[in-house]
């Protein structure tokens, strides 16, 4: 039984027993993980019944798959109330039929395969009209919370717009979103790189070392309004990104997240997160909501461009 | 150089390069880590001088200690400003001078020590009249971000009041907090123990799973205020709570955090938290501030309750 509980903070949290239940990799060894991981071809049966994928001509939850989408055994939230009055849903991206790759060994056009996926699951999940809010979040490698090894992402829907949102919302409401974007994208100090219509940067109040914003140069309030032409240049600016980290930090464990607007709000700008998870966040941050950032954003932003270059 | 910089949800982010340069125990052998341990008797050159100890007619910075109290070599903030504006301080309180015991194997007597320590920490801080808040915190263990092994907490005190504990005293003011506290401590689905002055609930807005709170039954806003006696007394009930996380969960790595009210605030109600780092908070907490919580409270309560009988 889930529920949603609200703290005297105002956060909100997410009480969901049977996610306990899950499967946890990384205690055993490279080949057992291969063996019976869930999300190789072969084992389409250990999921859900697929929701999407891109396959060619072979039948549904069955190999011959690029990438395929199912939801997640283990939801953090159930597709609906069900004892508690928690409901959402709840995706598995499986990015690829390849086990050991990182999303940054994907060619380009697999990466546009996986952003277009991300894509679709936003405009799908739009269509339950109690829905409020939508994230595409991908936790890579252990230290970063993932479970399982084969390279996934997740997409969770929620039927209301979440407490660290509405304060973005807030600030783009007030126009010192706007503002403070717009000095990041001109300055040397915080811009990273930049594609014909793209741009990444440094943000200046970064809460995490070496964190990146893909977005767009101009506000453009959904991810996934992007037509295909966009999302192209997306997977091309992002590849570079991701390529960098791993040469830059050794092939870290990241998060990357997509932010867009909460469904029906127009007034966003939308953008891709990418961080590496370095420093464990620790009972400071927890009891303050202030963060412990090490790296100066104006340092990040130089040795990022150095290995962009590299 | 380091600096307070206010993201646009409200959430400060302190950056402060020097920390990088700490050392980090965990990568390195049992036996290489004690021969180097800055916080060992005998190295007590390898840290500042103290600034507090509990010792037997030994000179200051040498052996013979029960407990010790040095600024931190690799500070969050600087004790004064210097290029950026931040300043406080940072101090570790070095527990024990047993290098492999944990909090939860130290006696009753020697766990006294250590409250008492952290209640003159805040005494001290709050000299400083530019300073307006101050944090007991203690991450037990590598998964919940020490960096050394030997036991430790530390103290930190800041110029302003953090944003989670602003939002605290916004709940404290408008009396939401004490129905939530009072209805907690009437309840057997979240009180888990009780002693004469003090009791331990497992909060129904539980953020992270078998999270505990010790407090005093009726509202007292500072814990430095503690007098000895029920500083005792929360020694006492501390260790029994240590000793069935340690029991219930197998020594888990944990977190520890004294909250108290800011400096010249008077509303508040003082409290210890207490969590095993269990789930490593993911890419969906960061980009939402909602947390997912896999031990319902009222489970949390009952696996506490069977622990501390155990």
């Amino acid at each position: 039984m889930a529920e949603f509980v609200e703290d005297l903070c105002g956060d909100r949290i997410l009480i969901s027993p049977g996610r306990a239940a899950r499967p946890y990799d990384f205690r055993s060894t490279p080949e057992e993980r291969l063996a019976r991981c869930p999300f190789c071809p072969g084992h389409e049966g250990q999921t859900p019944p697929e929701a999407f994928a891109v396959r060619e001509s072979t039948a549904a939850d069955s190999p011959g798959w690029r990438l395929r989408v199912t939801p997640n055994l283990y939801p953090a939230v159930p597709r609906e109330p069900s004892g508690g009055e928690a409901y959402g849903i709840h995706e598995v991206i499986i990015e690829t039929p390849r086990h050991t790759a990182r999303l940054g060994d994907l060619s380009q056009e697999e990466l546009f395969l996986v952003l277009a996926a991300w894509r679709g699951r936003f405009l799908e999940a739009q269509q339950d009209k109690r829905l409020r809010y939508g994230l595409v979040f991908k936790n890579q490698g252990p230290n970063a919370g993932a479970s399982l090894e084969h390279p996934h992402s997740q997409f969770i829907a929620l039927p209301f717009v979440p407490g660290r949102v509405q304060a973005e919302l807030r600030a783009i409401e007030g126009g010192e979103h706007r503002a403070e974007v717009q000095r990041e994208l001109e300055s040397l100090d915080y811009l990273v790189a930049t594609s014909r219509r793209l741009a990444a940067i440094s943000p200046r109040a970064s809460r995490f070392s070496y964190e990146l914003q893909l977005l767009p140069k101009t506000s453009e309030s959904r991810f996934e309004e992007c037509a295909d032409g966009l999302l192209e240049e997306t997977a091309g600016l992002l590849a570079r990104l991701l390529g960098a980290l791993d040469r830059m930090l050794d092939r870290p464990d990241y998060h990357l997240l997509v932010h867009t607007a909460p469904f029906g709000e127009n007034r966003y700008w939308w953008h891709i997160e990418l961080f590496p998870r370095l420093n464990r966040v620790a009972g400071f941050e927890w009891a303050t909501g202030v963060f412990l950032n090490q790296v100066a954003p104006k340092d990040a932003t130089h040795a990022w461009r150095q290995a962009l270059a590299g």
